[in-house]
């Protein structure tokens, strides 16, 4: 076991790599060159113009400020400046509530440090049964509960503590359930005019022999809603179209490049092979080849364009229903429409940006035989993938390389290449599974039906945090896969398993510790660095981009990726409440993770993100539950945990605290959930009175006519998803356009910004002034 | 082990009990004194009279006809005429589908019993396991999957058979689901217009300074529904006011008793002592005492009633809002009201009749409070009831009595006397607690808060299924105390439960059969003698019936009771589930019970239950479930039973049938659960539509005044229920008059009942005529 010394070691090799990262970001990120890699939020919203068009060829490119390095650790401050509400209108409310998990983190753990360091170091401390005992020990381990001699009384002061965390946290967890349903409920009540807020997502309209789709979702929707009916929007299947428009944009991309290798090098027309990946086939002129192809596609898209319109068939079984009032639409959207429950199905229709269009028109049964499928397939990813792993490892040895490839041999047998093949292979396709995994993941989502992004990413969250539930954290204390964990639990008795994992909790907290320093410190410290994005980013600056546009799109901002960053800040919620009582000190690491993490990504929002879709914080719920999860998991652990200490007349008053704290999850779940799935109509009642005495005379199916139209049908090109976008973000409110005008830190402001920065906003300049 | 003779003597026993009982049965109901207690149905519903007024003397309380006594199994025959829809008509839609549960357990199990018979019996009986085992072993082990030696391939038989029952279990399942569904859409989309179709229950109003609730309803409903809104019904608390009249009730009976008593005797007045229990005290004139304390009554409840009415503190923060058309209703009762989700919570408004008034004021916050109270409690109760039991036991022996009352020594002390209390007392506090085990369950829904009757029942059923499954199903195999069962379920790992458990129930198949034939067999044939309303009836009628309205009042006609009917049905389901493939000898058992059950039923139905409620069949999902649980269970212990007989290869097999099973169940719940608890706007548009069309000058707003009234501001007096009743009655479709207008079995028939029945009605006639 680690000792003091070695964690110390240990931190401060993370953090040297951490600093070492933060120190590249701070000088890059000043660079005018890299402007487009650390400042993409801004160019996506048209406040910040490329600056390579003004000032001198040099500073073009190299930051020659020397000042501005000074300041390199200015980004922090600048970060935390911005306030909510001005976040939320910069960035969008999930954003900013994602933001509040790691505050919540922090709510939630340092008071618990506070009063773990006060109360139960001491008690720990000042036993002295690792020393009297033959067992090797650290330091570490004198201050957790494995210092406390077998059946004393000094357990009472954990009792009383978990007593006290669990009603700290669920404290705080309610607080925080309240703003953020508050928070949503006024987002909702403050928007401006939106189509989703007066449409409705119909799915599963029955087959009829005379009426097309189209005539029978409004006859329907006349008779049974005929007040407030107002216009639809049938979904066409244009999952082709949309593949040639990729594959279109693809072409295009190729073109692109050769053109540009020709315009730099005009002497020789650019040739490639048209055989398999270019390698071999027929040469021929590049340029020719790829303008001959992008027509012929274009001809087919508009082909199949018009194919789909006119085919009956290829209108989707679902429509997009608007209705003249939020009350109307709100109505339809909570209600039963028909004696059959598996037809007319409605739900609010997703903003137009959150549309997943593939899975419109999966019909009922088939949804539930999927959902079957999927849970099934899951079960056997989580609990069998080292299965296919192990069979790769063992091929990926250098008697199967050799096997496979003779040719390799030689190359092979160099003692290096050798070492390092035998050292690293194995280990990768372990690596590449796991950076697969959260795609693995996506697709199954995908497969199983949701018909929004963010359904879609929410529910891959909570696969990928029961994945690493089972994998990282019981996987670590257990040790063995998860399959063997399983086999293990079926044979142990209901009371032994809480045991089993709970005795094994104090001997891994060193393990925790490093591994929060590896995954969480340098983790952090590397997302704001964004290597990949800005390797990409200049690579593509040089073989691709000739305007504006394309520099554009070279760009890639990112998304929060709520699918994979929630699961990894829920892991140190458990972390955190298991050990809270156990070993406190691997709270501060947590802490820190939380606190250094915070920073990180309010900076990566404010700059860098593209926001892809708006759910209002719908992801709330489930943020909440896997906390509550946590907590009671960390319950179940300490219960086992004391009853091998002799401490076993603990256990009745341990087992209400999991009770109690299932019963305060009840209880929020039906008093602040509906604020996240369903729509009052008293709020909706409201703002249509308050609209219509505005406005009276608003054209509102002018309004809805074409905003849930397929992207493809848009623009008609390859930046119909974009312009889609933009589209949305026009009828945003108009930004204050002061926003991050001053520009010392990356010099040579923009012209568009700074044209508009005067006069100068007070509230909005504060974040960014040094 | 019994052995099959045994069992033949046993059936042979409990079938000569039942057979007296239907013999005692027959002779009893065609006795013109009893007809009230046999036929309280066609009393209650006006279309049948008493008997006693007609005829000679002697034949006013026996029967003289001889030859009816000849067909006196008549009534078997005559309960099954009644065809499904005039059963609907007669009863109401529960009572209809009640029935078909005992007809869905013949549907399932008659033909799992032939393919058992046909296919697994051979199996079984054609080995000699059992004769070269050293085991006692019985003729019914042989034809049990006992008989089978160890890792034999003949499980493959078994493996096959409960692939096959599973089958055939979720297809009639399916099926039934498939038509109750139908048939509860049916029986809601043909009633005429009922005041609950129009109407919404509002909860948890929020307190306003300025308002009244009444007016606040109105005000919210307005702003909120204005194009639907119509009018509304404060609910007051006459909690205090019902025990009033309740207590003045039960005074007028003791009035009622000595008036008689004295206009029978008339020599001397009869008098009765003030103190407790009329033990001790003056001594007084009893008619004078009772009359004064009546009128003292009446004057308190008038004033109480005005308090009630004038008091704006009495009002409670709840409502029935009503709504012009249904479609207003069904969307009122669907979607969520205000912002703050515990507020102005609707939902659909009971019937009038299935109205609980008192949980009417429950703010949200003492719901989950009282939720966790009862859950917390529920889980003591099935696994430490004994203790209590126990300790009445230790004091319930013959010294503890004489410690108590040394007074009854010498009486004790009788040889005789003291071995009946030694051999009864303690199996008397038992059985004591289970006959009481239905009320209590009852107390604890209703002080969970549940707002009707029908909802009331479910909740009690489900918490009498699972105190049965664990003390009677899971106690009888493992025997032992639940808390006994649990502690050792707890200290056993997740593969070993279904492992123990397995192996005890090919050894329990002779209990369960006994318990079936005295349970089932002979508990049907007492239900249909009702010998404590006969008793209580004829006490009644001797000590308090003057006139006609209370003889009707002494009927104690009762009602399916389906909080303890159901639970015992389950329980023979899972009985046969489990035993199918295990020990399909006891499938006939349960069948006959089926059978018998479902004639004897079927006649109290027609004939003696009173419906209390219409809840259209609600309770559905609920027998849904817990057959589905019934089968998962049958095959985990299947599992297990087979994992000991070195059958393991089997399990992976064996494993997917309950995934497959939960499966099924969820795509049920999704397919059919919503025409439960969910209406469809179509329908209710449609009806709207229809009736609008229909009648246009309907005042529906008269119609729903007062049709939410508590009953003790119905009447006044004591009455107000059954008025309420008869209220309620006034509104359904005129009955066809010519039902059970025979009366061959019970002769001199009823003034009333003759005079309607003619000309004969076909279709209704059928039933009754020999």
């Amino acid at each position: 076991m680690a000792s003091l010394g070695d964690i110390g070691l240990a931190a401060a090799i993370n953090l040297l790599s951490a600093f070492t990262f933060l120190i590249a970001f701070a000088i890059l990120r000043i660079q005018p060159i890299n402007d487009r890699v650390y400042f993409p939020k801004w160019y996506l919203k048209g406040l910040r113009t490329s600056p390579l068009h003004t000032g001198a060829f040099v500073s073009k490119f190299v930051n020659l400020d020397f000042k501005s390095y000074i300041r390199f650790l200015n980004w922090m401050p600048a970060a935390l400046q911005m306030p909510e509400p001005e976040l939320i209108d910069h960035a969008g409310l999930d954003s900013a509530v994602y933001l509040r998990i790691y505050l919540l983190g922090l709510k939630i753990f340092v008071p618990i440090a506070l009063l773990a360091f006060s109360v139960m170091v001491p008690v720990n401390w000042t036993n002295d049964t690792l020393k009297r005992s033959n067992l090797v020990y650290s330091s570490i381990d004198k201050l957790s509960i494995s210092n406390i001699p077998l059946g004393s009384n000094r357990f009472w002061t954990h009792l009383v503590m978990a007593y006290a965390f669990t009603f700290w946290t669920c404290y705080i967890l309610k607080r925080e359930y309240q703003i953020i349903a508050t928070m949503r409920l006024h987002f909702l009540a403050s928007e401006r005019r939106r189509p989703d807020q007066f449409t409705v997502l119909v799915r599963n309209v029955p087959p009829d022999p005379d009426e097309s789709v189209s005539e029978l979702v409004e006859h329907f929707f006349l008779v049974n809603h005929p007040d407030h009916y107002l216009t639809h929007q049938v979904i066409y299947n244009a999952k082709k179209l949309s593949g040639l428009v990729a594959k279109k944009k693809k072409k295009q991309n190729w073109l692109d490049y050769y053109q540009l290798k020709y315009s730099r090098n005009q002497s020789q027309r650019p040739t490639k092979k048209t055989g398999f990946l270019g390698l071999c086939g027929n040469k021929v002129d590049a340029i020719d080849f790829y303008t001959e192809e992008i027509d012929k596609l274009s001809k087919e898209i508009e082909l199949e364009r018009e194919k789909v319109i006119k085919n009956p068939k290829s209108i989707m079984p679902a429509a997009f229903v608007s209705f003249r009032t939020r009350w109307g639409a709100a109505v339809c959207a909570q209600t039963q429409q028909s004696r059959n429950p598996t037809t007319w199905l409605t739900e609010w229709a997703p903003e137009p940006r959150d549309v997943y269009w593939n899975n419109m028109a999966i019909p009922y049964v088939s949804l539930t035989i999927r959902r079957l499928i999927v849970a099934v397939a899951f079960f056997f990813l989580t609990f069998f993938f080292m299965i296919p792993i192990a069979f790769v490892q063992s091929l990926a040895n250098i008697e199967g390389i050799e096997k496979v490839a003779p040719f390799l041999k030689a190359f092979i047998e160099i003692p290096f290449i050798k070492s390092f093949i035998q050292g690293f292979l194995p280990g990768i396709a372990l690596k590449i599974f796991l950076i697969f995994l959260p795609t693995i993941l996506m697709i199954m989502s995908k497969f199983e039906g949701f018909i929004s992004t963010s359904a879609l990413e929410r529910r891959s969250a909570t696969r990928y945090y029961i994945f690493q539930f089972i994998n990282v954290f019981l996987g670590s204390i257990i040790t063995g896969t998860a399959f063997q964990q399983l086999d293990k639990f079926i044979h142990l008795s209901a009371n032994e398993i809480p045991k089993t994992i709970g005795v094994s909790i104090p001997m891994k907290a060193t393990f925790f510790i490093t591994y929060i320093m590896v995954d969480g410190w340098a983790g952090c410290a590397g997302e704001i660095l964004r290597l990949k994005p800005l390797i990409f980013y200049h690579l593509k600056n040089f073989l691709l981009v000739k305007t504006e546009k394309d520099r554009e799109e070279a760009m890639d901002p990112g998304t929060i990726g709520f699918n994979t960053g929630e699961p990894q800040i829920q892991l140190y919620f458990l972390l955190g409440l298991v050990y809270a009582v156990v070993t406190p000190f691997l709270l501060p690491y947590i802490i820190i993770f939380f606190a250094f993490a915070y920073v990180v990504y309010r900076h990566q929002i404010i700059n860098v993100y593209n926001q892809e879709y708006e759910s209002a914080a719908a992801f709330w719920p489930d943020v909440h539950g896997r906390i509550i999860f946590a907590l009671v998991i960390s319950q179940l652990l300490l219960m086992g945990l004391l009853s091998t200490k002799e401490a076993s007349n603990s256990t009745p008053l341990l087992i209400t605290l999991p009770v109690l704290t299932i019963w305060f999850h009840r209880f929020c779940k039906g008093r602040y959930e509906p604020a996240f799935i369903r729509h009052p109509l008293q709020e909706a009642m409201m703002k249509d009175t308050l609209e219509r005495a505005r406005e009276p005379n608003f054209n509102l199916k002018e309004f809805l006519q074409s905003a849930y139209i397929h992207p493809v049908f848009k623009g008609g090109d390859e930046d119909s998803e974009s312009e889609a976008m933009s589209e949305v973000g026009e009828q945003e409110p108009v930004l204050v356009q002061t926003k991050r005008q001053s520009r010392r830190n990356t010099p040579a402001p923009s012209k568009q910004s700074s044209s508009f920065s005067s006069p100068p906003h007070e509230s909005a300049d504060k974040h960014s002034r040094p």
